[in-house]
C-alpha cells in the first residue's frame, strides 16, 4: 500500500509550486496569488508550515477559519495543498508556559523564542503539544478536497543538550549497547579514565574542559537523530490514521549540521522531499545540484521522490545572495527533474516584506510579477508538462559512491590526524569528477547491494562495519571495479580503529597495509611521479599484493607508493593514499571508468547528461551550461521544443533539450 | 535660556585641557598637574568621571575630602571644571549588593564587576542609586566656583538583555505601538509563526537558535537608547535644579556597537560633546576626524558644540596604537575647531601609571612633561587663542549627506542580501570624496529642512519613512540635485521592505524601479561602460524617466543600467546601483557638485578646506596634511603667523593656517 | 637527602619508556607489549595517569587487582613504574556527586565531565578526593618492587573562576597584599573607579563589559599557580611519608595557556619533567626542541631533569599531525639528552584504537611493531646505552636569557600599545638565534645569580622587580655584556609602568630614555640605517649615556637611534627599541657574541652543537639536521659508532655523534 501512496494527488504527473504563506498578507494579495498561480502553471502549494502561532494564538484557542479560507481559495482554483503541521515553530505563549522546552547548547546557554525551531524535541511538553496542534489539523483537514499531502513540520535538525536530551540519551544507549560494559568498550572510557559505572552518569556531549570523546559525539548525533525521527512518526501515525491515502513526508535539509540520518528517515516516509540549496555560485552549484538530487535518489531507495525547496532567484557564497543569471534556474530545476525529482518546488512564493528571511529570493518578488524572475517561473510552469512523460523512466547509473552519514558525522569530531579531512569536500569532489565526464552517479549504501554497479567509489568513509567489508570484498571477487580514497575503513561502527595497518576494513581487498598516516601542513605539496603533485595528506603504503600506480616523488616518502591497483578475484581495487591535483584525480576517475567498461555518452564538455530509461523509450536530458550553443548526438524527439532531431541536437547557450527516442 | 548656556564658562573663548584624574595620584603630583596646566594653557579639565568608589567607598560613606581639595586647587590655578557624575562605573559594593543590576548579554551570560559600565541600565537600584549620588554631587558642588559645567556619565552606550530590559521594553513597545496587532505586523511576525499574543511574551532579542527578527533587533536599539536617554534625563533635571546655569553635557561616543541616536539625544542636552577617536592611522584618520566633527556638528543642529575627548599622541588600527607624527595633533584639533568645535579636550591629562588603559596616550606621557608629546600640547595651548575669534563664524556648508541611526543599525541585521552592505563604509566613502574635493559637507536628517542645499547625497540610507519620501521629493522638486546610492529608501522605519521595486521609498524621484538585487560575490567585479569596474553589488535597474549615464558591460547585466540620472521637477537625481571604483565614484562626486554648482575652492590637493563665515568676514581654516608645503590663495591675515596675507599664503609641511579676510 | 633521589631507580643511568595504559587492552596484548619493551630496551614506564575511574570505579568501591597485575608483570619483566596519582581525571560519579567541584570559565559556564581535567582544584571536595585516591595508591605500591618514582596527577594547568576559586584568591590575596589599601594601589583600581572596600567585594577576573583589570588578571595566574602547587604538594606529602625514598614528580606541560609558574614549582618537587610538544615542522621544531630542553634544565636549576612526554611520530602545526622524517626522532631524544634530560620518555606505549587521542603518535603505532615507527624506536633503546655516560657531564652555557613566566602572562593582557607584542615570540627568537650560532643558551632568573655569564639576553621581559634592576645593574657593572629588547623592565612587578621614561628598571644600565612607544601597524615597515628595515614597533629614543649604533632611517622617526651601546662600568648594554630583520638580528646577536668573548664552535650551518663537560672529559653532542652529510672538527670516540676520531667526524645526512674527549 506504500508504493500506492508515494505521490501527491495533483491531478498531474509533476508538481509545480512553492510555499504560500497567506498569513503573512491580506486577503486581496491571496486572490492575486491564485491568479498569478494559475498563469504560472502552478499546482501545488505548501501551506501552513509555521502557522502555528496563527492557528493557536493562544492555548486552546484555534484561529482555523484564514486557514479554511485559503485551502477554500486553492481548492476553488485547482490548486492542491502540502499541508504542513507547524511544529518547526512554536507559539511565544508556548516558550513562555514550558520554558524547560526551549533548546539548550553545549555550553548549557538556553536559546529563547524569537527565531524558529526554539524547541528541544525530547521535551514533554513539546511533544505532547505538537501531537495535539498536528491532531487538530488533521481532525479539520484530512478530508479536505485540496489536500495532496501532507508535510511534516520543517527541516528535522535541532538539536539539544538539555536534561531531556540527557534522559533520551541514556535511554537510546541503554537500547543499543545493553549494558555499560558494552558502551564504556564501544566509547573507549578506559583512555582519560572517563569509565561510566551508572547510567545517571552519562551526559549529552556538554562543554568540557579539553577534547570531548569522540564516540559519544557520534552517538549523540545518531541518538537526535531517532529522537527527531521518533517525533516525527508520532505525527506520521495520526496524520494516516485521519487520512490513510494521503502520503506524508517531510522536508529533508542537507548540511554538516544536520544530525539526522536521511537514508534511516526515507523508510518511514511515504515520499523523500528534499530542499536544496547548494553553496557556491560557480558550475559547483550545478554539481552540488546533481548530488543532492542523487542523495535524494539514493534516499528514496530509487523511487520517485521530490523537490521541494530550492530558490528561485539565488544561490549563495559566504553570506552573498547571487542572482542565477537567465535560463539557470530552468537548467538546475531540470537537473533535478532528469534525476528522479516528481516536481520542482520552491521556497517561497511571494517573498515576504518583513521578518527574517525577508531577502529570501521568491517567485514573485518584492518586485511583484512585472520582474524577470516571475517571468522565468511562467517559463518553466510551461515546460513541465512537457517533460512529464519522462517520469516513468528509471535514472540509469552503473557508477556508485558510498555514503554514509555516520562518517559525515565521526569526521567532524577534533583531533583527527588533519583538520582538513572533510567528508563531504571529499564526497563532492568524486561526484563532480564523474559528472564532469557525463557519467550518471547513484549514491549506495555500502552493507547493501552493489551487485548492479560497474564502479564503485568509496571517498572518506572513515567507518566501516563489518558488514561492510564482506559486501565491497564480495562485491570486487565477483568483477566489480573499486576506487578506495584515503581514510575510508579506518574505524568501525563505533570510531574505534581497526588495528593492524589502514585502513582496516580494506585491507585485503586492496592489497595494502598502511604502516602511518602522514598529513601534510597547508601549503605544502609532494611531488607524485609522472610529474604530478599532491597536497594535504600523504601515506606510508605497503604493498600486500597490489601493484604501485603513482609513487610519491619527493619528500620522506620518496619511491613509495602513492596511488595502488589490486586485482583481487574477478574485480580490481584502486587505493589513493593522497590528495591528488585535479588532472591526476581525473585521469584516475577516467581510468577506473574505462576499466569498469562504463559508457560516458558523447556530449560535448559542460553539457550535463542524464538519461532516464522505460521498457521501450528513453530520455536523455541534456543541459547546457556554457555560454555557447551544444550540438549532441542524438536521435527522436526534443520535448522542450517538439522538433524532431536526427543525428544530433543542437542546444544553445545556457538552454536544455530532453530526448526521447524509442528502443531501449 | 537654554541657547544662552550652551557653553561651559571657562572665562576663554575655547576650552583647552583633559580628564584630570587626581585620585589615581598623590597630592603632590596634583600641584606638579596645575603647574604644568598653567604652562600649556589649559583653562578646563573634566574631573571625576569614574570616581563613584572614591567618593563613596562604601554605601553611604562618602569621601568628598579629595574632590573638595582638587576643585579648590583647580580654583585658585584658575582653571575650570567640567564636573561628572561617576555613574559609568558603580563601585563593586554596589554590584555585590545588587547582582539583579549587572549587565546581561544576549546569551545569558551576566557579566562582573572588574571593568567600567557594569550595570544595567534598566535596572531599579541601579538608576536609584545614580540618581542618589548624581544629587549628592549637585548638593555639594553646584555653587563651587570652579564649576563651569556638568559632565553626565560616560559614554552612554552600554546594553542589556535582563529581566529589567524586558519589562522597560514592553513599556517602551506598548507606548510605540499602542497594541499587538500593530506590533505584531510591524514585526512581521507572520513569518516563522512569531506572532505575540500577549505583551508578556516579549522579550530582548537574546540568543535564539536561528535568526533573529530584524524587527525586533531594530526596536531594541530604539528602546536601548530611549531608556538610557531617560537615565541621562534624570541626572540632567536634577543637575539643573541644584544650578540653574551650568550647562549639561555627556559625551557621545561612535561606533557600531553603540545604541544611541545622537541626535534625538542632543536636543535633551545644552551641549553636544564628542569623544572623536578615528579608525585608521593614514589620511583616512583625517577624513574620519572631519566626518566625526561634523556630524556632531549635525547633532548639534549647527550651534557650536565640544570635542571632549581624542588622544593627544595614537591613532588605533586593530589594536596598534600607532603615534601622530610631529605636527598632526595639531592639524587634527583644528580641523574639529574649523567645523565648529569650541575647544580641544583630551583623554586624559597625565597617563595612568596602572589600569586598563594604562598605555592609552595622555597628554603628560609616563615619560613626563620633557617629551615630545607635551611639548605639542603647550604648542597647541598658546595656538588656540590666536584662533578663538573664529568662533562666531557659522560652517558654511551647501553639501549635505543623509544620517540616519536607524539605518545603521539595521544594517547590522543578518541575512541581508549581502554581508558586504555597510552603512558606515558607504557614508565614510561619501563624505571623504566631499573631503577630497575640499567640500565642507553637513549631516541632515532627510525628514527635515534640506532647502538650503545644492546636493544631497544618500549613501546606505536603508530605512525611510513617509516623511522622508515627501521632503526628498520637495527637494528635488525644487530644484535640489541628489545622488542616492544602491539600498537606500529599500523599507519603512520597522524595516519592512516598500513593495513593487526597489527603492521603495526613492522610486518616483529617480525615476527607476529595481527588480532585482544582485550583489557580487567577494572578487568578483562587472564591468561598466567608460572602461571602469565596479564591485560588491549590481541591480537590474529598469528606466522610469531617469536616462542611462553608466551601464553594465559584462556579466548578464550587459547593456543595463548602472548608474542613471532623472530630471525631476526642478532638479536632478542620480541613482547609483553598484560600487562604483575609486576613479568612477569621485569622478560621479564631482559632477554632481558641477552639476549643483557647488564652489570647491581652490587648494592643491591634500589641504583640508574649511570655511566658516559671519557678517562681514570669513575664517578659512587651511590644514596641510602633506609632506612638502602648499601655497593656497588667500587674502587677509593668518591668525597663525599673524603674518599678512596677499594673493596666497604657503603653509609649511605638516602646518596649518587661519586665513581671516574681510567682507563676507 | 633530596639531591640524593633526583633519579628514578631504573636500575640504569638513563630511563627509556613512555605511558603504559595497561587498563586499555586485554591481558594477552599486555603481555606483548612487555615482551616489546624488553625487544626495544625500554627500562621505564608511566602507568595509572588517568586511571581513577578504572580503580575507583564506584565511591568507595576499589579495584586496584588490574594494577597489581601490571605491575607484577612489569617487576617479572625488570622495567619500572612511573606510578601516577589519577587525580587530573576524576571519574563521572564524583562529578555527578559533586557538580559545585566541575571548573567554571570566565563567563560562568561550568564545564562539564566527558574530557579530563573536569575540576577546580579549589574545591574542597575535589582536593578531598584527590588526596583520597593518592592515599590509597601509596598505601598499597609504596614498597612495590616495580615503583621506580611517584608521578602526581597530569599537566597540572587548569583554571577555574567559580565560587571555590574566589574564596581562594581572595585567600591568597590578602597573604600577598596584607591590606586592602595596598592591592587597590598595586591594582589601580583608582581607574574605572574599582576601588575595593571589602574583600568579599574581589572576585576571579570574570566576563565583563569591557577591558578587564590587568593587575586583577596578572594576581589570578599566579593564585592559579599556587592553588595547583599546593595541590600538588599534599600529594608529594603522602606519598613521601609513604615512602620517602621514591622521588616524586609531575610533568610541566608549557604554552601561554598554563598558569604556572614552574621555576616555583621545581623547588617543591625531586625531579622537573618535561612534557615537549615543540609546534612547527621545519627547523623550529629543532629549535623549540632547544629552548623547552633549556628551559627545563633552568626549572630544575641546572640539576638533571626528565623528558616525561614527546611524540614518537608527529609534530603538530595548526592541528595536522605532521610525521618526522627517518632520524628525526632520534636526533629530537638527543637533543633532550645533550641539554640535561637523564633519559627519553613517549606518550604514549601504545597507540589507542579509541577516545579522544585515539590518533596521537605512539611507540607502537595502530599498525602494530611492523611499522617504521617502532623500528626506530627499537634503534633508538639501542642507542642509550651508548650515550649514557655523557651524564655526568654538566651542559655548558656562556649565555643566559632572561626568563619570567609573570611576564608572559602579563603580556597577555588586551590593550597594550600593540597586539603584537609576544612574550614567546621573543624568547623564541632570541634563542633561535644562539642556536643558530651553535651557541649553548641557559634561561636565568635576573633577580638570582647572573654571575656566570658572559651575556645576558632580555627580550620582552615587561616586569622587572627592584630585585632585578639591582642584580643586572651590578652583572653589567661587574664587566657583563647585556642586550636588552624593547618592552622590558617597563613595569614593576605589579604591572605598574615605571614612570619618566622606558623602560623604567634598565634606563640608568642602558644609557636611554625612550619618551615614546611608536608601534608600527602591521604591513608598514621603517628603514634602519645600513640598509635594512624593522617592523612591528619603534621608539623614540633619547641618549643619556649610550651610542648610537644604528638610526632610523625613515618616518618620523628618521635620525633618531634605534639600537644603542652603553659603557656602563666594566661592562657593556645594548638596546634594540625595534623589530629587526632577520638578518640585522642575527649580525646583533654576533656582535654581542664576540664582544662577549663567547666562543662558538666551528661546526657547519645546520649542525646543533652540545658540550656537557666533567672534570677530566667532555661531551659534544652533535646533531645534523641538514640532508648533507656534515664534518665537524672533533677528536675522541664517537659514542654512536663507536670509531676513534682524529680531527673532525663526519656525520651522515640527518644523523648525529656523541665525541667523547679527555681534558676539559
Amino acid at each position: 500500500m506504500r508504493g500506492q501512496k508515494h505521490w501527491p494527488a495533483t491531478g498531474d504527473r509533476w508538481c509545480f509550486g512553492g510555499d504560500w504563506n497567506p498569513e503573512q498578507w491580506p486577503e486581496p494579495v491571496w486572490r492575486e496569488d491564485v491568479s498569478l498561480m494559475r498563469e504560472a502553471g502552478v499546482n501545488l502549494v505548501s501551506v501552513g508550515v509555521f502557522s502555528w502561532s496563527w492557528l493557536e494564538p493562544e492555548p486552546g484557542r484555534y484561529t482555523f477559519d484564514w486557514l479554511d479560507r485559503a485551502l477554500e481559495l486553492l481548492h476553488t482554483t485547482g490548486i492542491r495543498a502540502n499541508l504542513a503541521t507547524p511544529t518547526a515553530s512554536p507559539p511565544p505563549w508556548f516558550s513562555l508556559a514550558h520554558p524547560d522546552a526551549l533548546p539548550v547548547r553545549a555550553d548549557g546557554v538556553r536559546l529563547r523564542h524569537g527565531s524558529r525551531d526554539t524547541y528541544c524535541v525530547a521535551a514533554p511538553a513539546y511533544r505532547s503539544a505538537a501531537r495535539s496542534i498536528a491532531q487538530r489539523l488533521a481532525d479539520r483537514y484530512a478530508d479536505h478536497p485540496a489536500l495532496a499531502m501532507w508535510h511534516i513540520h520543517n527541516e528535522y535538525g535541532t538539536g539539544c543538550h538539555c536534561d531531556h536530551a540527557a534522559v533520551g540519551f541514556r535511554a537510546w544507549l541503554a537500547a543499543r549497547y545493553g549494558d555499560l560494559t558494552a558502551l564504556n568498550d564501544a566509547w573507549g572510557t578506559a583512555f582519560w579514565g572517563q569509565h561510566y559505572s551508572d547510567w545517571a552518569q552519562i551526559e549529552p556531549p556538554r562543554a568540557t574542559q579539553y577534547l570531548s570523546n569522540p564516540h559519544q559525539l557520534l552517538d549523540f548525533r545518531r541518538y537526535l537523530s531517532d529522537e527527531l525521527l521518533a517525533a516525527c512518526c508520532e505525527q506520521r501515525d495520526l496524520l494516516r490514521r485521519a487520512n490513510p491515502d494521503a502520503p506524508v513526508t517531510t522536508n529533508f535539509p542537507v548540511g554538516a549540521w544536520v544530525p539526522v540520518d536521511h537514508r534511516r528517515w526515507a523508510a518511514e516516509l511515504d515520499l523523500v522531499a528534499l530542499d536544496a540549496y547548494p553553496e557556491g555560485v560557480g558550475i559547483e552549484a550545478e554539481q552540488q545540484t546533481a548530488l543532492l538530487a542523487d542523495l535524494a535518489r539514493h534516499w528514496a531507495g530509487g523511487r520517485p521522490w521530490l523537490l521541494m525547496e530550492q530558490s528561485p532567484g539565488g544561490l549563495g557564497e559566504h553570506g552573498v545572495q547571487v542572482s542565477k543569471a537567465p535560463g539557470r534556474m530552468a537548467r538546475l530545476s531540470t537537473s533535478h527533474l532528469a534525476r528522479g525529482s516528481r516536481g520542482v518546488m520552491f521556497f517561497q512564493w511571494r517573498a515576504s516584506a518583513a521578518g527574517a528571511e525577508q531577502y529570501h529570493s521568491a517567485m514573485v518578488p518584492h518586485a511583484g510579477p512585472a520582474s524577470r524572475i516571475f517571468a522565468e517561473v511562467r517559463e518553466l510552469g510551461a515546460l513541465l508538462p512537457r517533460l512529464a512523460e519522462a517520469e516513468v523512466g528509471a535514472v540509469q547509473a552503473e557508477v556508485g559512491i558510498g555514503w554514509d552519514a555516520a562518517s559525515w558525522w565521526a569526521l567532524q569530531a577534533p583531533h583527527l590526524p588533519s583538520p582538513e579531512l572533510d567528508y563531504w569536500a571529499a564526497l563532492s569532489r568524486a561526484h563532480a569528477a564523474l559528472w564532469t565526464e557525463q557519467v550518471t552517479t547513484d549514491f549506495a549504501d555500502l552493507a547493501g547491494d552493489l551487485r548492479g554497479y560497474r564502479l564503485i567509489l568509496i571517498p572518506s568513509h572513515y567507518l566501516a562495519s563489518d558488514a561492510v567489508i564482506e559486501t565491497v570484498r564480495n562485491y570486487v571477487a565477483g568483477g566489480g571495479h573499486l576506487v578506495v580514497w584515503y581514510f575510508s575503513g579506518v574505524a568501525d561502527q563505533a570510531g574505534r580503529v581497526r588495528l593492524g595497518g589502514y585502513p582496516g576494513a580494506f585491507r585485503e581487498v586492496l592489497g595494502v597495509r598502511v604502516t602511518e598516516f602522514q598529513p601534510l601542513p597547508a601549503a605544502t605539496n609532494v611531488a607524485l611521479t609522472g610529474g604530478t603533485e599532491a597536497t594535504r595528506w600523504s601515506e606510508l603504503v605497503q604493498l600486500t599484493g597490489a601493484q604501485p600506480v603513482l609513487r610519491y616523488a619527493s619528500g620522506p616518502l620518496t619511491g613509495e607508493p602513492a596511488v595502488t591497483r589490486h586485482r583481487y578475484g574477478e574485480g580490481t581495487a584502486w587505493y589513493v593514499s593522497t590528495e591528488l591535483s585535479d588532472d591526476t584525480y581525473h585521469e584516475l576517475v577516467r581510468a577506473a571508468l574505462a576499466a569498469a567498461g562504463v559508457d560516458r555518452g558523447g556530449a560535448p564538455p559542460g553539457v550535463e547528461v542524464v538519461e532516464r530509461r522505460a521498457d521501450q523509450q528513453r530520455w536523455r536530458f541534456l543541459l547546457n551550461h556554457t555560454d555557447g550553443p551544444a550540438t549532441v548526438p542524438a536521435d527522436g524527439v526534443d520535448l522542450v521544443t517538439g522538433a524532431t532531431v536526427t543525428g544530433a541536437v543542437t542546444i544553445p547557450a545556457g538552454g536544455l533539450a530532453v530526448v526521447r527516442s524509442d528502443g531501449s
